[in-house]
């Protein structure tokens, strides 16, 4: 919903005069709307578009070099009045004439059209354009009876460039009309918008559903049904403006297209970007060269939820037009996006070293470990939605997807390794670096960490004592520590691992064999981890978010005290070579 | 809430695949993030930036001519690998050495360390700057602890520039320091945000609630209190900002200031533009020289509502950094943007005519008028709820207001006019297009149509006799029907106005008098608009909305008789001037 407004009446002018006073290069507030910061060109056409507010960047944001050279702009959802179109082509006008440029709605055909006789009877020549570009609004047949939307975008563009090129008003009407006849859009919404000022929404989608054919003022759509996933959405919209391809197209294969993936609203930037990651692949497939693409938000409906395919079917006149540079504040271009990316230089990227040579007792250790890495995995992949829900009581709730994507990793590179002969040490680093990489995040770098720690301390040649053992948790201990900063009692993972390696040290010493030393380690483990619901958090995940932590135990010490169970279960269970030799 | 996604836990590598795919000549894709398009120049430094996904345009969407030459996206909410950091590294490098610059969070601090340990092992020359603008995160003696938000654009930016110029890293890192030494920001949250596959949001703010103090991952804020008005939170955040000065900054006043004004997530442009508005107010009132600011989309937090402002205090040094060009998919600058506007060139706005002569009966007719308009006005604003709520059944809700804004400029309008001396014919004339303008949208035209129809019936010379002002109602009629292209029968206001017009001649042809044959019409018209309620729409503002408006009348036809009612009983009432001479 709008949350932020002072007088709900007045949201559209102030929001106006806030839009100019960010962006003085490129803008000039004038009566009605704004123009261009610079003075018109002497002789030249100027495009003047328009509509109602809400709608951002259309129409304001679409004004400056390169794009429109005006925009009338009227109150929430509402047509600019006709004075206002008047008042802002007089400010934009460079004496070549003008273009008025608009959607096809009642009200602006209305207002526009009456600007027009009156600019007319002032002896000035005008033409105006209807957009029609929404698939939805009218079938085929009636397809001037259509609404426009996010196309609006290209026959604005191409109209500014022609008539910045130079070329009359006779021509920059040509290009607006022809481009306005071979651009079709399609948009869904999943949720709807509220007005500034309103206490209900205007209207509404279900939950999980999604109205289908939707415009861009809660119109409602031709269809609704369940919300299909991100590339679900993409081949309902690509499959639907592709059906109707304009008079002289008889297949997409070989067509070049200009192709606007909008967000409506409130869709994140990142979830457009995965519907256009199936988009480029399905128009690709379909034989469509995409010309300079344009993902994010360019057609709004205030902070609706929604998507909208555009496709413009480019000829050879509108390719130069529609990459022409612009520099408007709701959409740029420069000279280098358009241009093709040169050829990726030749990097040098890590190359993965050789195993070095092992001893066979290292390397019948690393098998060893392998059974380990497996049991550990299991157990986070069995607890990992329980680890999320941990870690949401204080933190973003990832730690569970994070950890299974380290541990997972690990086990294939400890498994790679293994396979060409590695030695437990060189199993361990590549089981760390393979889960800091693929973890992220604090806790993949700390898993990372301790392992390369381990690494350090087995080696590949020695036979993995027990006092060796605990001389590598030992290490890994120390390292987690240093590299992270954290003490016993800062509510981290330390909190569990330090008395694990302490206990584990204390029980080999006094002569207990590895496996049921680190049984009993991790047990010690365990109850500390689950200790840590106490603690007030000072470093790491948690302490930024102190006072909700109280109460909850930290999640990396309870994956910790989760995974050395699993080694012991693992450690104490019969291995495979030990089946088989039996 | 995150709505489109595939496989949640691949998310933000989905999108960032997108995200290339969407710029292709801006970007390009590596391993573990994206680098500039263009090959790297030679012996140039570096700036590679990053950290989690969910941020967008932070941090992929930061890469580009003259801002970062590199980003590793780590995902959602989570550092990137020390090994994503690396390879990024690589892949931008010129030669000259890698600057590091990542907000100060513990996951970012430890892999971006370790990636520059490592790189620097490989005998890279490599510095790594942590960001930390956010005033709320810990107090000013702590201030190496506070995290990075919003301002870490500033700090990737400014070093950027640096680097292009040429500037070796000792030069790059230093400015890059000065920057984060000058930067500062202070954010608030209005809505929580729901990371994707996640069922329940990350955090929430209590409805008509803000978080004040909030970070970009659902930190908790500093205080909460009551969601202020757009210029409340203005004044919120400039106070907070200007409350704590870099060193060496005495007062606000004299200074010059990169702005940044900072949507979260679902906050509108035009709601931020609002907020700008009296921001900028505030900082002009302080003193404060404002350099190409930026107000919209930097850094997000998913969905998030929030605003953050940021203030970087600008050095000689680096003001021509900050606005230099910039080309990336998610901030651009051109030259155009931050040279001053040229002087407004003088325009030929539209002069208000002076009022035509008008015989004193027209005069007189004119003041007659002028009751009729107030009385409508009255009506109007009376009844502008219940006329918006209607509306809102199969509209956008908005008839009332914009009826009201209609009306009381025709009334303000008329009042002039008559107090030049206008007669009835230039005042009915001036009422309407005062109520088109001001109106806006269908109905403001349709009203100043009706309007200015009437005045070319009645003219200035002449008596309004029953037959003129008879005849005046059919031309308005016709003029609206002609223009909206509505008849009869289509839901929308000539289905009220054509009874009343139909019903007034027929009434005054039979020698009623005009207040009375009004009065009657009036009636017939209520009658009619009243049974609009069954009609299905075929034109104008409900057509789109076919299915729901049935069941409910026409707004514009309601409005239409309500004020043909009160003009009724205005005419009825005795005037002032008739109660003088009484």
């Amino acid at each position: 919903m709008t949350r932020l407004s002072n007088d709900p009446a007045r949201f559209a002018e102030q929001a106006l005069d806030g839009f100019a006073a960010a962006h003085p290069g490129l803008v000039r507030r004038v009566s009605g709307g704004v123009v261009r910061a610079a003075a018109p060109a002497p002789g030249r056409v100027a495009v003047v578009v328009g509509g109602g507010s809400g709608h951002y960047p259309a129409f304001a944001g679409l004004v400056g070099d390169g794009l429109a050279h005006g925009a009338a702009v009227g109150n929430v959802f509402a047509s600019p009045s006709a004075r206002q179109v008047r008042s802002v082509a007089r400010a934009a006008s460079g004496g070549g004439g003008i273009l008025l440029a608009y959607g096809n709605y009642a009200g602006d055909v209305l207002n526009f059209t009456a600007a027009r006789v009156h600019l007319e009877a002032e002896g000035v020549d005008c033409r105006a354009v209807a957009v029609t570009d929404d698939l939805a609004s009218a079938p085929a047949e009636q397809a001037d009876r259509r609404r426009g939307i996010a196309g609006g975008l290209v026959v604005f563009k191409v109209a500014a460039a022609a008539a910045d090129r130079g070329l009359d008003l006779d021509e920059v009407e040509r290009i607006a009309r022809l481009a306005n006849a071979r651009t079709r859009s399609f948009g869904v919404a999943l949720t709807g918008c509220t007005l500034p000022g309103a206490a209900a929404p205007l209207f509404a989608v279900p939950g999980g559903r999604m109205a289908v054919g939707l415009g861009i003022h809660g119109e409602p759509g031709i269809d609704e049904r369940d919300r299909p996933s991100a590339d679900g959405l993409a081949e309902l919209l690509v499959d639907t403006v592709l059906a109707e391809l304009p008079a002289g197209i008889d297949a997409p294969a070989g067509q070049r297209a200009a192709v606007l993936l909008n967000g409506l609203g409130s869709v994140k930037y990142e979830e457009l970007f995965v519907v256009y990651r199936r988009v480029a692949e399905l128009l690709a497939a379909a034989g469509v060269q995409v010309v300079a693409p344009a993902v994010g938000e360019l057609v709004t409906s205030f902070e609706m939820a929604g998507v909208s395919l555009t496709v413009c079917w480019l000829t050879d006149e509108l390719v130069p037009l529609w990459c022409a540079p612009a520099d408007a504040p709701g959409f740029r271009r420069g000279l280098s996006a358009t241009a093709a990316a040169p050829p990726a230089p030749v990097l040098a990227e890590e190359a993965e070293e050789p195993v070095p040579p092992a001893s066979p007792a290292s390397r019948a250790a690393g098998r060893r470990l392998l059974g380990a890495l497996v049991a550990a995995r299991d157990a986070v992949d069995a607890h990992a939605d329980e680890l999320g829900r941990i870690d949401a009581l204080a933190g973003d709730g990832d730690h569970g997807i994070g950890m299974s994507r380290g541990v997972n990793a690990a086990v294939s590179a400890a498994v790679a390794a293994v396979a060409a002969g590695a030695g437990v040490g060189t199993a361990l680093t590549r089981a760390g670096d393979a889960w800091a990489d693929a973890g992220g995040g604090t806790s993949g770098a700390l898993w990372g960490v301790a392992l390369r720690g381990a690494a350090v301390a087995l080696g590949d040649d020695r036979e993995p004592t027990a006092a060796r053992v605990t001389g590598a948790v030992s290490r890994a201990l120390a390292d987690v520590t240093r590299v992270g900063g954290a003490a016993v009692g800062d509510k981290t993972l330390v909190d569990a691992f330090a008395p694990f390696a302490a206990t584990l040290a204390d029980r080999v010493q006094a002569g207990q064999p590895v496996a049921a030393a680190w049984r009993e380690a991790a047990a010690v483990a365990d109850v500390a981890a689950r200790a840590t619901a106490d603690l007030v958090p000072r470093v790491g995940r948690a302490r930024p978010l102190a006072h909700r932590s109280v109460g909850a135990p930290d999640a990396g010490a309870v994956s910790l005290a989760l995974i050395l169970a699993a080694v012991a279960d693992a450690a104490t269970a019969p291995t495979r070579e030990e089946e088989t030799a039996r």
